[in-house]
């Protein structure tokens, strides 16, 4: 089928090259140049044919809203935006009823796999209409991976950016597990081989998992991660999956712990530790540790 | 090679089968009368020709201690014992340095797979001299998968019990990671479909693993998990891993949040939160609940 | 100087009175018939001379909101609303600024002190502008303790319920230390004496805190806190300050984890726990327990 | 009455001090030979009349162990040594039965207060028998604060240390809750006063504490901390309170997370944050920070 996808960047360019290998007809628009069929929205607009579905897979927050704001004014009752980017379950909600007013049907919808998608196929999640689900079928069914799995319909629109969202906070969770027990093991002096330990693990074992697969092929490369700084960004999803936890009145001490570790780690020095040196100097007259003192910690791996 | 086993319940009792399988001569010795080959200790070592190799396979704590008791005086110089239940790798140590007096080797082996090792293979970890885990090579080949995956060795005594509690601390921070994700969705009202979120997450995303195709399978048994109580008992590697976080300095937030889950989950009433509502009814005047009220506990799934 | 009072209960009612106490004219409004001087909002305002001043001391939620939107057209320019309830910080700055397009002023104060606070004094932190705080000055130094200490005016609006907010969750926080180490102490069989080791605290040492002053004069009531059940409510700040915590990127492991504590307490039974004891069924054939089985949770106190 | 104290660094010293301000003979040995009144354990055990008390306040571990073995072979039945330092009260039972062959009695003594323990009087908790903290009582009396509170007989022999033990682990999660709070409120822009809003909260809130009165002391110095790095030693007791909570399965989410909190900060690169990073980089393509790029960490406060 006819699709316009919008943002053509990593996810968006191998994600049109996916469909047009499996016979679609992809329109693609970037507001770089350099790779798009068509120099504008209203241009992509006018090139497909009525009933349009168009796919965004732009940037989270501004650049998505601004896409579906303008969209909104050339788009025409019937069409149907398919959301793929990382948006927030909640403005999922709000466009979804602003959209309706003008006849345009959205569906939300999760996408993973990143750069492996385009070969291995992308898990698609998607919230909305029975109906406008179906329509956009064909679409679904090109970028799962070739088994047939890979995708549900996991409930009205908001619910496909919910489980990507809870997805994501999974993640983090199995991320952290092992990233904790491959401290542990490089700060003992008793595992002699901890890459081939790992290695190991993904045959027969409870652990075996994708992330342990791409854990072995980093290991592979940089055995003892000396080429890397324990720096870690985090995407918005693990902070939205703590605060629904925290609406819902839901315990999540684990995918929680797992973002907190990822916010300290991105810190020069910590306000909090600073309050503990603090206070442990008043009552103990323990030493601290002054910024003018030379660097005091001591490399640890 | 032949092999004494000692301990045929779950494991044992499945690894000698596949041993047998795959043509070695195994000796089983059980405390159970019923499916052993020999009726004690003493037979199993003479039933052996030198130098003879002995598996074990029974409770951790004091019947492992006991067995190792045992096979001291039973065994002779240039044996070799391998310990395959679940000990703490400083036991495994210390043994080791006690046996060698008498010229007995010792390797201790982590194994991984459960009840599915039979079929699939085990991941197998072992901790020991170069020239003894050479010796016991054959049985080690015919526990893995049949792909020659999922063994390691890992270092010197103690290490393959030290990565197989590392692998089991990884795996309470998996679960519990799954397990958060579940009941946030579950609590929420916007996923329609459950189970069908988790078994599209099987091909294409980042958290497919063994432990999701589990939950998909147990999901597929009991939907709502309405069967079961929320109730997890630990099997002391989680606390180990802990421990050993803490004695070497690791930050193990999210291993730690997943083992005090499960304790949790195993008291009737909690008194730490008991002293939380007696604060707040201090301070606050807050309604307290009484053991005499009726149950106050809503149910949450 | 003259007040107008809205709300009653438990604190405002205690509010009223110790102002009233230090020779302040209060005018007070509750929806409860009984306590109040006066039979509306709207004859709360005709009581009260320009420039007014109108403390809320009703529920947080829509309460305060209904109660600010009738204010905001019975009130003149000119005229002063301090919210002393749990409002949300974001909810004051967004009703400040509305209210600014009729002339009224707005100023967010931070109550603590609970019941003992008609005694004790309050602690009182505000967000407001320096000429708004400076009008009510009167009315704060006479709830804050005789001392004099116990006010801050922390920043503009919103600052004193952000501060309150922080408090609350620093709160939360150490409840949760002495829960835990209360647990610990009962659960070891070391120690005869947990209330008096908790009373010995009260002077010396590091721990030394209002909160220990509580705990002490609950277990003297109650030396096993058996009359309890550990069920812990919540009250929004926390959950507020986690979920700020979040979005400023700090780690607040602490916090939230005496958050997720309280959560866990309100539940009957664990969904997350459900999914732990289903995976170690499907892997390892672990026991589980079934809600049809008798009660399996020992008791622990 | 008589007493000999063995080891007069910062806590020994100050606590000698105050013993004899309060009519106490006391002699002292130490190390150093700047302090002392005696030049070997020998010469201070002839100095002392039988039966004799002897105070140990030495460096736990070797020191302590090596201390009590010399010691051991001195004293006579019928002596007393009171071990006030942070020995684990393991080793304390362990002692304990085994001086008792020779009739020497043991004490166990937790000792709080710090270096203002010898103008306020010091917290302290003691393990040992009923006899023996009879004989002692009256340099209990004469450490504790002059109110007479802040004694505690806890239980037999390692009472003392156990709940000394977890003082300190429910003291390093309420110095954590403080920081986290501190933290969130620096990160914010809403706060124009951090330093005013701690000292506000030393009345009339729950937070009121000793420690809190450390912190507002500590910014009165360092309104920003800005001369301190985040960098936190842990002195044993946090670790053994996890250590003691994960052997008796009670859930310590805040104890635990506050020590971990201490881990990470003396780390100059996380292992376990390079893995995140490693992963990221992965599956996402994700940008990764070399070790060779230029530093990447904005300072947050």
């Amino acid at each position: 089928m006819q699709l316009g996808m919008v943002g053509l960047g990593k996810m968006g360019g191998n994600m049109a090259a996916r469909l047009r290998d499996k016979g679609h007809d992809v329109v693609g628009f970037d507001f770089n140049p350099e790779q798009r069929d068509v120099a504008s929205l209203a241009e992509l607009v006018e090139r497909l044919e009525a009933p349009r579905t168009v796919w965004l897979m732009v940037p989270a927050g501004e650049p998505t809203a601004e896409a579906i704001e303008q969209l909104s004014t050339l788009l025409a009752a019937g069409d149907l935006i398919i959301e793929g980017g990382n948006s927030h379950y909640v403005d999922d909600r709000r466009r979804a009823d602003s959209l309706k007013q003008a006849g345009i049907s959205y569906i939300d919808a999760g996408v993973s796999g990143g750069v492996w998608g385009r070969e291995n196929g992308y898990g698609i999640m998607v919230g909305g209409s029975v109906e406008d689900v179906e329509c956009a079928k064909p679409i679904f069914d090109a970028l799962v991976p070739d088994s047939g799995g890979g995708f549900v319909h996991a409930g009205g629109v908001g619910a496909g950016h919910f489980v990507k969202m809870v997805h994501n906070g999974i993640e983090y969770g199995m991320m952290q597990a092992f990233a904790e027990g491959y401290e542990l093991m490089a700060a003992s002096d008793i595992v002699d081989d901890v890459p081939g330990t790992f290695d190991s693990w993904r045959e027969g074992t409870v652990v075996r998992s994708w992330l342990l697969d791409l854990l072995v092929r980093a290991l592979e490369e940089d055995p003892g991660l000396d080429d890397l700084r324990g720096y870690a960004q985090d995407s918005g999803e693990g902070r939205w999956t703590v605060q629904a936890a925290v609406d819902h009145a839901v315990p999540a001490p684990v995918i929680s712990a797992a973002l907190f570790a990822r916010f300290a780690s991105r810190q020069e020095d910590s306000p909090a530790m600073k309050v503990i040196a603090a206070l442990r100097n008043q009552f103990g007259g323990h030493a601290v540790t002054k910024t003018t003192d030379d660097p005091v910690r001591t490399p640890r791996s």
